[in-house]
């Protein structure tokens, strides 16, 4: 099954977190999983924060991510389109908040479980939580936002 | 002029955003500027979101270890203490709100500066901004906790 990642368009997939063309990057893939949506994502020894402990940027970063693609999927849901058809939707953040709620281990894979809050216009709420061993160790909310045309302009 | 993070000690210092001790990771430097708190940081080409702008996952990593290096040197400044006296104080990260207010360009060397908003017992709060070319484009928040002695148990 594709991941929501692999159907951003071309010009849109150099993310360093989810781009599938950014051959530095982190590269992570959301499907869904019955209602929620899932990333898995295993990391590299060297991410870490305190040794023993996985880096809480990059834990930010696969919410970040793992949101604005459940966000993007959501939408598509929500208009009852498959994900290949046009016009293609991209989401970016506005928002995003984080809770540290106990120190994630390094080693295990780890697994982001996102639930689609609210879609309100083109702005969608997602809340995902990381979970290591079934033990959810950080939560966070992410207000997404489909892309503007004008997108980093002004 | 040393870093806040040039004085943390050694099995504290891998972390992926800020550990000098870490050679795959961003070794970012956070340095007093007055009062306020100064990170400067130059991405590389690949740490990109849509083309032509910042990573947020980058964005957010930048917040974060800026913010904890600042509270550790606020924790420091408040007890009237260099930061080469015992005891040797670490944060670690409790909630992280991000706001991208615009998008980053990338290219441009980044600051980022932080404000310290309030220091309560083991908790600092700090305010940091991202700046690019004198126009803020990221806001943030981390409340920041003492690091306790038994880190990462239960």
């Amino acid at each position: 099954m594709k991941a929501f990642q692999d159907y951003y368009p071309e010009h849109l997939a150099h993310c360093y977190g989810c781009g599938r063309l950014n051959e530095h990057g982190y590269r992570i893939k959301t499907r869904w999983d019955g209602e929620q949506s899932l990333t898995t994502f295993s990391p590299a020894p060297f991410h870490t924060a305190i040794p023993g402990f996985v880096y809480g940027g990059l834990l930010a970063s696969l919410i970040d991510c793992h949101s604005t693609a459940t966000a993007s999927a959501a939408m598509y849901r929500h208009e009852q389109r498959a994900m290949d058809t046009l016009p293609g939707y991209r989401f970016v953040t506005g928002t995003l908040a984080v809770r540290y709620v106990k120190a994630t281990p390094l080693g295990p894979t780890l697994e982001v479980r996102g639930d689609v809050v609210e879609i309100q216009g083109r702005k969608v709420t997602v809340a995902s939580t990381v979970w290591v061993d079934g033990t959810a160790t950080v939560t966070g909310e992410v207000v997404a936002i489909q892309m503007p045309d004008d997108f980093g302009a002004g």
